[in-house]
């Protein structure tokens, strides 16, 4: 007897579950449906910055499969197609045709919920003005293409600096604009805490971005034409020919949330360990709409990122298809670049621990990349976070050059396994001069909080 | 009441235990004695292959802290100087200036043992000719660039293709020689698996060098006056006008062995978790000369590696001075550039595992060190190796281009921490395009290795 599984949503992890459950039911067995708002499936949201600062030369490099070749694989993939509905009890969703306009429902056996995450534009004046941009799609990006070959003037404003606008900012006087990037918090990167944060800032800086913090944009100023002119603050006014926002997203669920689904704090879907709709046996959700289990703090939170959403996509196409897996969670690592500084983050920052309610000590120390002596070698920033008392790692923080960010990795394991600092002093790292000096950064980094642990319980 | 520490040899080991016991105790509380037979201190011997390949300019590069810096801080050094006889019930030790020849007793309270390793030279004709050199110390560096800056030829054999000999290779072509290197094993890096040694092999013989498996030096041919002339193998003779030897080296202590203490399988000294000799309260040892626990295998190994020296150093310093701190073991891991290549592995070979009753799965992935449409994108070689049953991680090995050596971290934190492979697929790895694909090659390979682990169960 043959089921229908419907999959709400194209990217990461929609076509991710619907790939492996097809690896594992064949089309006898499983009918698999998608449907997807826009034109692309399977890409790399991550890697619109880099295509719109020409590290990327096609748009098609970003596609990992094509909707023909998802098709050839049999799955009923639908684009243009907007779900408006979810029937729950009634197991159906009732979709739009974008080009037609036409609606029907469509039964589901298992449903798949993988609808992504909203940018968030606060309801500023201006705010929908031609040349106002957000970069979450591949639709967006080639949006944002579309205008910056369009259009004469070469003064951009970004919006926002977590990773998006920090990336966005670089890609685009990469392509030779004068950018001006306006940030609410004090410091860029927010993921960070601003002790780090102003590594980020300087580095910016030196590559001629000017950096606006503390201050938030109030208007987009817009001509007689509609077009942006300027974005507005409270106390100030800037120029722009090209307005990118990138002030972060929320959980595309107003179509869960209308269909009763479990929701948490921060907007997204509740799953369990499978990856299933909290409370319902056939419906699961995953990627950049859910929230996930902080394995540091014990609480959900929205973390969306792709190498989520594809473990997600992964765990729910296994359970689908009548395999299992289970995703434990998350420790908040995260990697970027930033001009030639690498930039890298796991478990809690500062403010993180304080709310909820983690007591800590907090060390900084500099080292370097390679053996003192070896060329090349460059300075790395180190932050850990260690708990009062037990000496377990909370977080860390890492800015240097090449070979600092995916050094965060050591981190991310020792999180996930709840090491100590003393344990993580003990840890048989790789070694030699191309690579580290004798006592990895890392390392260097667990010593010293060993010790503010030790006199911390002493004083 | 003052204590007098002895320390047996002055490199990582015994200069860092000297360095931390200074910093716990004061010169009116501790005299702390070193005996050192070179003329160096704390410098770095895996720095020598870049110091003769010129990477690194000057010798004193490699020198972390001058004997002068030691003396500065109250550690009484005594260069040139080599211990011959320890007197355990007595609690002395007997010494030799080498340049007079004058011998002497030194009593101690506290002995630490930090005599190193000696390289391997087997009993060959002509091993001891002129042009003949090895590369354990920074005496030995020297007097191999001594050498190669008096020779007229160009032609460079190199006796055995673990790391050093593998470094030494390149760094003699990088200098202009003609090289040959020769092994016993059929491919070079029998840390490796032969069939990630291939890609090692290959690689060098890219760069020029001529690599010779499966064959063992069998005579040094020398000249009239003495000097080396070729290298013999049973089939074969390769004209030499310097030879270096890195076929490994052996715990030095035979001054240990003298004293009756303990040794293990592979002659080094055994020690507890804090570093202590066994049986003997006030007798340290670390670095080059003691056996290691193998946290995966569970049994002792010899391990010689600078960055477990200074660990120990550390340790041995700390219990010295009263304070605590213990070594609980290592898990293998190692990593090196050959050419542009890096190569790293931690954990068991599949040889070591089945040596120590372990049977496992192995799985072979490959993969790119970013995400693959990214600029700089290069292919890495991942080795997994598994329990069976229990899917637990037994070893990893990598081959790859820029960003593939320290990734064997992530290995190297999940075997401290005994995790499964399965375990293994969820961590919540640094992702972005300039860094890795969505999925990092150490996860590829743990999802392959899961699915090898439930195949070996089925079957």
């Amino acid at each position: 007897m043959s089921e229908r599984m419907v999959v709400i949503g194209g990217d990461a992890a929609g076509m991710s579950a619907a790939s492996q459950a097809r690896r594992l039911r064949q089309a006898e067995e499983l009918e698999i449906v998608v449907f997807e708002r826009g034109h692309f499936t399977s890409y790399s949201a991550c890697g619109i910055p880099y295509w719109v600062g020409g590290d990327v030369d096609d748009r098609d490099d970003l596609i990992a499969r094509t909707p023909e070749e998802h098709r050839a694989r049999g799955i009923d993939l639908r684009l243009r197609t907007e779900v408006v509905e979810i029937d729950v009890p009634g197991r159906r969703v009732r979709a739009r045709d974008l080009e037609t306009g036409a609606q029907s429902w469509t039964g589901y056996d298992k449903l798949v919920i993988a609808t992504g995450a909203t940018p968030i534009r606060p309801p500023l004046p201006g705010i929908d003005a031609a040349g106002v941009h957000g970069v979450q799609t591949l639709d967006d990006g080639q949006a944002l293409i579309d205008t910056l070959e369009s259009i004469e003037g070469r003064r951009a404003v970004v919006v926002g600096a977590g990773y998006i606008g920090v990336e966005m900012a670089e890609a685009l006087i990469t392509r030779g604009y004068d950018v001006t990037m306006i940030n609410r918090g004090a410091e860029p990167m927010a993921t960070l805490d601003p002790d780090m944060g102003v590594l980020i800032r300087k580095a910016m800086e030196g590559m001629g971005i000017r950096v606006i913090g503390g201050t938030e944009v109030t208007a987009v100023r817009t001509d007689d034409a509609g077009r942006v002119r300027a974005v507005a603050t409270a106390d100030d006014e800037y120029p722009a020919d090209v307005v990118v926002f990138g002030i972060g997203v929320r959980p595309a669920t107003d179509l869960a949330r209308a269909a009763g689904l479990p929701l948490g704090a921060y907007g997204g879907l509740l799953t369990d360990l499978a990856m299933r709709v909290r409370g319902h046996e056939n419906i699961w959700a995953g990627g950049d709409c859910v929230e996930v289990l902080d394995l540091v703090s014990g609480s959900e939170r929205h973390i969306p990122l792709g190498t989520h959403a594809n473990k997600h996509g992964q765990i729910i196409g296994s359970g689908v298809g009548g395999d299992y897996a289970t995703f434990p969670g998350v420790v908040g690592t995260a990697v970027s670049k930033v001009c030639d500084l690498e930039v890298a983050r796991t478990g809690l920052r500062e403010k993180e621990a304080r709310a909820v309610g983690l007591q800590f000590v907090t060390v900084v120390i500099e080292s370097t990349s390679r053996s003192g002596y070896f060329p090349g070698t460059s300075l790395m920033t180190v932050k850990m976070i260690a708990e009062r008392r037990t000496g377990r790692l909370l977080g860390v923080q890492i800015v240097g050059r090449e070979g600092a960010g995916k050094r965060i990795d050591i981190a991310a394991v020792a999180l996930t396994t709840r090491m100590t600092v003393e344990q993580m002093v003990a840890l048989d790292l790789g070694y030699a001069p191309p690579f580290s000096p004798v006592w990895d950064p890392v390392l260097v980094a667990a010593r010293k909080a060993v010790a503010a642990v030790r006199k911390d319980c002493r004083g």
